[in-house]
């Protein structure tokens, strides 16, 4: 293929799978834009970022300059939610080269008329664009150019930054070459920085026994909001399959009055836009959300696409389930073992789009007629990727601030694939990561590989599937750390409430499970019980509300110290106006010391100079003025979050 | 966008900038591809490798085997030179996942009447593409499946080998993913495999102050022969400029009876489609290349684009030039420097087009009328990438057994863009790579990163151009060193001859420069005086053509060995069938002493188990049975290369 262009652009970056998938941000985030751009020859050349929200006409531009070894960087700020396209365009400047050149000559005592006439070449390209003054500035330096008699003048001008600067305003783009298109997805703040808090609302009546409704779940506001959540997660609400129910202990029969698995949607009451009648009616909802969202509560909604056999779909759309040739129905299984409380959706269907297009309406109906703005989306990885790219699109392309977490806990890449499809949020193995090295391992692959780009980590300690080995039986000291690392190693975090801080770990023997699990019981909480745990969640949360530091997840950097019980990291917000140097004893037992190095070149201090560190969970300061220095924490209290004032 | 495909496929390697660059093989080489291929849930996936010759008609097929992590890997061999392509096909096995689930049912004690009939329907798809034979099978076993009288046999059908191989044999590729193809260019075994040698055919006649001539060159064919060098490169063979004709010394005034730099190409005598009078006639060259070919070696033209001020395209084509406002011509600079013996090309030039067709006919002529299949083309680096992205592949299209060599010395980037854009084999750093961490460390990013697969080396240890620090009055030690290094490291390799092989290292005071250069006078060689260089050099040369490891550059390994003076490596084919370790002291001064730990796991030996190490230069033997072994190297003899037999 002929092509006259000059200049190569190759590796841009940020970049996904050669631009297939988009990288994240969130509102006023900035975006550091890399790229190798290069000519053949001597050449100068330049180039630039151009980018544009999807919604904008115009694109705007933003000059990259050089780092070293024909590597060019620029960044640019996203404003608003939604997406952005971003690309480089890079050519030789000839005028820029021309100036150089001359530049280089008169430095060598040559005579440069030549140089001048060509020159006002440039000059008179340039007038096209320029103001009424600089035209007419530019004249008289034409007339410079080409009189002899005027040389002195000419050669003064030729190599003035004046000109220099009107040549990088106005460059003439000749045989320039541009980068394919790439995209940003633009999220509100919430997408990076969230306190998420889990119950049963059927676990919320004050009366042990009884059935908690959404009215009970009003009453716990305050509670939610005093320790500093500002997303409250419940399990599905819509009515439970009464065909095949599970019972107590996830055991196949369910006895009278058992209530069921939430997750098993649907019956004769209605499926996905229903409501669970025992909870209470849609008024209820609707309050209940509205009450929280005074608070500063969110309400966040699972989306779990499975039905019971008795959910509505199943009669008025048996195409959209497998159906076998003895004329059963598919059962969930992964074999040997079945689940028959549960239906997958087969979406292999000859029906699929009508199948898809009512799953994005059961997810709109709750965005639009209740203000939900938050989903957790239940083993998103059994149904197909490209089905949630399209569906999260879809609900975006509307709702830009409608977040997503993906709770899958499975094989790596498939946990990629899905925040790649569009997932705000994801669920993480940070659950299973106990020791030092795990923990900087993990944090270190999500946050200095391209996952940084487009996978949000959301921490939590526990949920109601997951009991680990970690918290059975665990401590109180466990359990400080556990949250403490959750919600400081990751600005997005989450806990499944009452177990946790009541310590509450009894296990189903060799498994991860909770024993007389939520899952499919009520359970009764003295839910005004305050203790060290609550106090120090609370705690917790109100620093992350407090540190910007803490409201970012990639600025983060381990810090030496010498004891592999001891773990301590430096964090920072983009502008370095707030930073943190935290340390934890992950020794459930016994007090641990060591010496941390203090990150002094990042906080620009020098040595021998002092700063003081403020610990904001105990109100202790410290005057540090070396770059190592001793730390001990007891298991009473594992951990110090510092404040650095310089 | 609605898409109801279940398979990811991702990162598939080799892969250069997202598909844009094409990877290299020769022919009979294999190339492994690796993939993410996943799907959601828990089902079975399975995927291909497709390739095909661009002048094929059908695919061919290889199934992809699971390495870990959801990657995937298969290879193919390329037979045929020119461009093949190759993509990656995955799909959900539903055939499979029935086996795989209803044999685990089976040995869970699950009857499975439901899922033979469900089998039964897999048969039958199957049936439409079986032979004969495979179909009568089949029926037999629809008839057990869907008799319960015939249970125990369907369940033995159902979990054999010979059904699960019909399913692999005749996969249904049902919502089949492919990512998108890439392209491999597969070069004759040359673009590998070279032994370079270079010499002014003007320096070839015997009689001192005599021009040499093609017949004089011709003389010398059987020397370049003996020696093992299977390509002889001349500078340019064209007429050179008269106009500003550089003198002795690159200095700028030439005095009567200087002969110029044969880079100042074009006369009034011709231009890039000329003979140089002096060397002969156009028959005189055609019979030089024909009896070169005959022992074995191919002629390398230089194709070196640029002009004389004298050169015929001046005044056929003055828009191929830039002409200043004050009428001149454009002279090559690099400010404040000016070459006025030179013009370049100008590709900016509104008859670009012309201009580029023009340059590609110059290439063809000497393919087309004097079989040349070898250039050496002169700084590449200063003429439009995407231009010799152009010729090559037209050249190509035509005769894909053409090879060119980039003589670019200049920024990483700019070299390794040459390489994408389809430069056989390239000029390296090895020049100026002396120690053993620069060695290994050059090495290993030729070898280790995505450059093996596109970027070729050729080591030189010296050019016309190049007169290394490390050669200026280097001793006969230094000269082995180098040679060595340059002809076991990277199976491309090559030397500017008499003045390596007779030390000749005389340079322009604290330039990398030789004193009175060839580019600029004639000079006389004694070219029957054979020395230790010249005879080490053939041995050296020997041991290449036997041995297959030494025609290999990816396929080393580095070697501990505990003394900084001493560098080890291991080389292989690929099927190691031959392997060799070298062993090279770099101190020409003084006998190093070492112990090299033999790569015993990459030799299928365990230790205490003998092998005999044979020293193809000297002839001596050893057998060795340790894992870490005495090496003692003197300057005299500075290195071993021993062939490994078990």
């Amino acid at each position: 293929m002929l092509d006259q262009k000059r200049v190569v652009i190759e590796k841009v970056t940020p970049q996904l799978d050669g631009g297939v998938h988009f990288v994240k941000r969130v509102v006023d985030e900035h975006v550091n834009v890399t790229a190798d751009v290069f000519s053949d020859g001597h050449d100068l050349v330049a180039c630039s970022v151009l980018f544009k929200h999807e919604k904008a006409r115009k694109w705007e531009e933003v000059r990259m300059h050089p780092t070293h070894n024909d590597s060019w960087e620029a960044s640019f700020q996203v404003s608003e939610q939604g997406f952005y396209e971003y690309k480089v365009e890079g050519w030789v400047d000839y005028a820029l080269n021309w100036q150089h050149g001359t530049d280089r000559k008169i430095a060598d005592g040559q005579h440069v008329t030549s140089e001048l006439l060509e020159g006002a070449e440039y000059l008179k390209a340039l007038k096209k664009k320029a103001t009424d003054t600089e035209k007419r500035y530019l004249n008289v330096v034409i007339g410079y150019f080409t009189n002899e008699k005027d040389y002195e003048k000419a050669i003064k001008e030729a190599t003035s930054d004046k000109l220099h600067d009107l040549f990088v305003k106005y460059p003439e783009r000749f045989l320039a070459n541009e980068s394919q298109p790439l995209q940003v997805y633009v999220d509100r703040l919430k997408a990076r920085f969230s306190t998420w808090y889990e119950f049963f609302p059927r676990s919320a009546s004050k009366e042990e026994g009884k059935h908690g409704t959404f009215k009970d779940c009003e009453a716990l506001l305050p509670r939610v909001a005093k320790m500093g959540f500002d997303t409250l997660y419940f399990p599905p609400i819509h009515p439970i399959g009464e065909v095949n129910r599970k019972g107590k202990n996830n055991s196949t029969e369910a006895q009278d009055g058992d209530v069921g698995s939430p997750w098993g949607i649907g019956s004769k009451e209605g499926g996905h836009t229903s409501i669970h009648r025992e909870l209470g009616s849609e008024k209820d909802f609707k309050s209940l959300v509205n009450k929280a969202k005074e608070l500063g509560i969110e309400v966040a909604m699972d989306f779990a696409l499975q039905a019971a056999p008795d959910h509505p779909w199943v009669k008025e759309h048996p195409e959209w389930f497998k159906w076998r040739p003895d004329g059963t129905v598919q059962y969930a299984e992964n074999p040997p073992k079945k689940y028959q409380d549960i239906l997958p959706i087969y979406f292999e269907s000859k029906d699929w789009k009508n199948l898809w297009k009512e799953m994005l309406n059961a997810a709109l109906y709750w965005v639009e007629e209740f203000g939900i703005r938050v989903f957790r989306v239940d083993n998103p990885h059994t149904k197909p990727y490209f089905f949630w790219g399209w569906l999260m699109a879809e609900v975006k392309k509307k709702y830009p601030d409608v977040l997503f977490l993906s709770e899958a806990f499975t094989r790596p890449k498939v946990m990629q694939q899905l925040a790649k499809q569009g997932y705000t949020q994801s669920y993480t193995y940070f659950t299973w990561r106990n020791t030092k090295a795990e923990l900087i391992e993990y944090v270190e692959e999500l946050t200095k590989t391209d996952q940084r780009e487009y996978f949000r980590p959301n921490f939590w300690p526990n949920t109601p599937d997951i009991n680990p080995w970690a918290l059975q039986g665990g401590n109180e000291a466990v359990h400080l750390q556990k949250y403490f690392l959750a919600a400081t190693l990751s600005s997005n975090t989450g806990l499944y409430g009452p177990v946790f801080e009541y310590m509450v770990s009894e296990a189903v023997p060799g498994k991860e499970e909770y024993w007389d699990s939520e899952k499919y019981q009520l359970r009764h909480w003295d839910w005004n019980k305050e203790n060290k745990l609550t106090t120090l969640i609370t705690r917790i949360n109100e620093a992350r509300k407090a540190h910007e530091s803490l409201q970012q997840t990639n600025n983060i950097k381990f810090l030496s110290i010498e004891n592999e019980n001891l773990i301590a990291y430096y964090k920072y917000n983009d502008d370095r106006t707030d930073e943190t140097l935290l340390i934890v004893n992950l020794d459930p037992y016994y007090a641990q010391q060591g010496w941390v190095q203090v990150p002094l070149q990042d906080l620009g201090i020098s040595e021998g100079h002092q700063m003081q560190v403020h610990d904001v969970i105990t109100g202790s300061s410290y005057v540090w003025d070396k770059e190592w220095c001793f730390v001990e924490l007891h298991p009473t209290l594992p951990f110090h979050l510092f404040k650095i004032s310089k």
